[in-house]
């Protein structure tokens, strides 16, 4: 049978201040037209389906409808866990009803070790779990550590393989040797680095989630599929996507999506970036790294900047800052500037870089209740 | 067909402080109970499932667990609407499956006019809905409040009655001339007071929820449950239970549940409520409410009854207090009080009452930020 391999949605989740809902709801469509087009049997979703385990109303809304007609109008078996970001007691609720309709949500790992069986594979949905999990339900206080739970796991699993059948296993966690990148939360428990990945060697295919990046671990038999969409500059190269796989010939290939905004880096002086001959070349929609080329200080420059570039998440001073600064203005001129600017320049000059949306953010309120208190005393 | 009526379980809801979750689950047991007694054909939740819009894990888990076993295991239909204390859209996850198994749970106004069928009767289930909600439905900018929404919310729902069948309406919001207790939150809007009760007059049964008390509404055809536990101090008089409505005969009766700890109100001195004389005649284990005889100050008072009485929710001097106090003691006798000592005396003095449970967690919570905003200083 013909699976598509998804993960790390994280709804819900911001880009540098900016909400990424519709950027989200944008890209979900595409793996669903992915899915339609491949006429996939199932789309394995393997955690982190919200990037917090109270997630908002609104990325509520937008998981319930998304998988309500993946499943209901659109018919197609869906096979997810819970990842290390959600709350696997608030995401479980409606699981028991969801295995009518061929949904398997599987949030706790005594769930793992009942596969669900589809065409000529069996499925293991192992999601997400912490050391004392294992613990409970081995009755072993040794297991103090993922790795050290990972090999009794395992075994209880192969325990119930199906000769005659494929064994696909989804999961969570971070195989040794993989790559990361900055959006990824560390899961490492006990000191060590991640499961070795000889443990997943009889599994026909395993589909993992946890970390960002397609390429992150290269094993014949293994795959993250990385989120659908950049959540760090660090991401800004990584081809986004899904993996659809062919559980008899266990062969997989990987389809690209195409973002609602992409991440870009441009570089440039500042009297260039407000050019039209030049912003008119680029798109100015996207959410962009600049890398600013001026030398001086320039008064209200990220307002400046945002009139033409509505999605900057940082601006950074690749030739760092000529001498005059902040620490010379006299005494006349630095009563002359609001606390907020004040701030913001010195930010600029010590750190060499530019505020960004929501670091701006919290010091506006940082100073707004600095002033109430001061106010009250 | 013979419906069960219960409503405003609030769950995750604390009394005084203290935990109810295990007394919420002790309550619902019973209402299944009931329910397989009177060998129900469905059971009506009238809103405010939950107590906050953002539950706890814990509270999540209770709901679930007890829905999911009364539907799937136990096979009984559920009609359910959100209250003002539900958020809408978070209580809806699932729903879309719900109705595979007669779960049929309505969070938007739009639900409402598309009646469930079930045996001999329609059953319209309208959750509690925002007057902005009822704007936006009836594209009418002049419904602000409420009350001006009901009439046509009414109308439509009974365009559909049909003549050769029953028809219950569940509802959540407050009907004028209903009377009310400490523990609900006002929904009026809009300065008027309630819906007008001749609204209803054609539905055969009105299932409502809001109010805590199962009297609080005396029409033929309608009845607020009332909460199955006490959630106030002014409830303590109050039956709790749930009703069980025969459709066909519209004939409806009240059946009792006994809560897990009651709620009781207990006078005597100090040195009486010590005795074990006299505590050993009464249900230590109950939520009390103290009516202390005594006026003289008595040190680390609410520690000491606590060792005999666990979940005291109040105490309260009916003689008031002598003219010993606080503001009497020397310099030096103050300077020995420690902090919180000190508060406590004089809340009692100024207020002629002790400090709750919640109350004390509220100063110590105070006085520890306080400390340490004034080492920091």
């Amino acid at each position: 049978m013909k699976v598509l391999h998804t993960a790390d949605w994280h709804i819900g989740k911001k880009l540098h201040g900016y909400e990424l809902l519709s950027d989200q709801a944008y890209i979900l469509d595409q793996i669903l037209n992915i899915a339609k087009e491949e006429s996939v049997d199932a789309i394995i979703i393997a955690g982190d389906l919200y990037d917090r385990s109270v997630p908002s109303e609104d990325s509520v809304r937008l998981l319930n409808q998304t998988i309500a007609h993946w499943n209901l109008t659109e018919h197609i078996p869906l096979l997810a866990i819970s990842g290390n970001h959600d709350s696997a007691t608030r995401l479980a609720t409606g699981a028991p009803w969801f295995d009518q309709s061929d949904f398997h949500l599987h949030t706790r790992l005594e769930e793992a070790f009942e596969p669900i069986e589809m065409g000529n594979t069996q499925f293991y949905l192992l999601p997400y779990f912490e050391p004392v999990d294992a613990r409970i339900y081995f009755e072993d206080p040794e297991l103090r550590t993922i790795q050290a739970a990972m090999p009794k796991v395992i075994e209880k699993l192969e325990a119930s393989f199906d000769k005659n059948k494929k064994q696909v296993l989804v999961s969570h966690f971070f195989v040794a040797g993989s790559s990361k990148t900055d959006s990824e939360t560390k899961i490492e428990v006990g000191g060590l680095d991640g499961i070795n990945g000889q443990l997943l060697a009889n599994f026909d295919y395993v589909a993992l989630g946890h970390l960002h990046g397609k390429d992150a671990l290269k094993m014949d038999n293994a795959r993250y599929s990385g989120s659908p969409l950049k959540y760090s500059l660090s991401e800004k190269n990584q081809a986004k996507g899904v993996w659809v796989i062919d559980t008899e010939t266990t062969e997989f290939y990987f389809r690209t999506v195409a973002p609602l905004y992409e991440i870009e880096e441009i570089q440039a002086t500042f009297e260039k970036l407000l050019d039209p001959d030049f912003y008119l070349t680029i798109d100015r929609e996207n959410y962009l790294s600049i890398l600013l080329e001026d030398q001086v200080v320039i008064p209200n420059l990220m307002n400046q900047l945002r009139q033409v570039y509505p999605r900057i998440i940082q601006v950074e001073r690749i030739n760092g800052y000529e001498a005059e600064t902040i620490s010379r203005l006299s005494q006349k001129q630095l009563k002359e500037k609001s606390p907020i600017a004040l701030t913001e320049e010195f930010f600029t000059e010590v750190a060499q870089s530019e505020l960004t949306n929501q670091q701006k953010i919290w010091i506006e309120e940082g100073l707004h209740s600095l002033l109430k208190q001061g106010g009250s005393d």
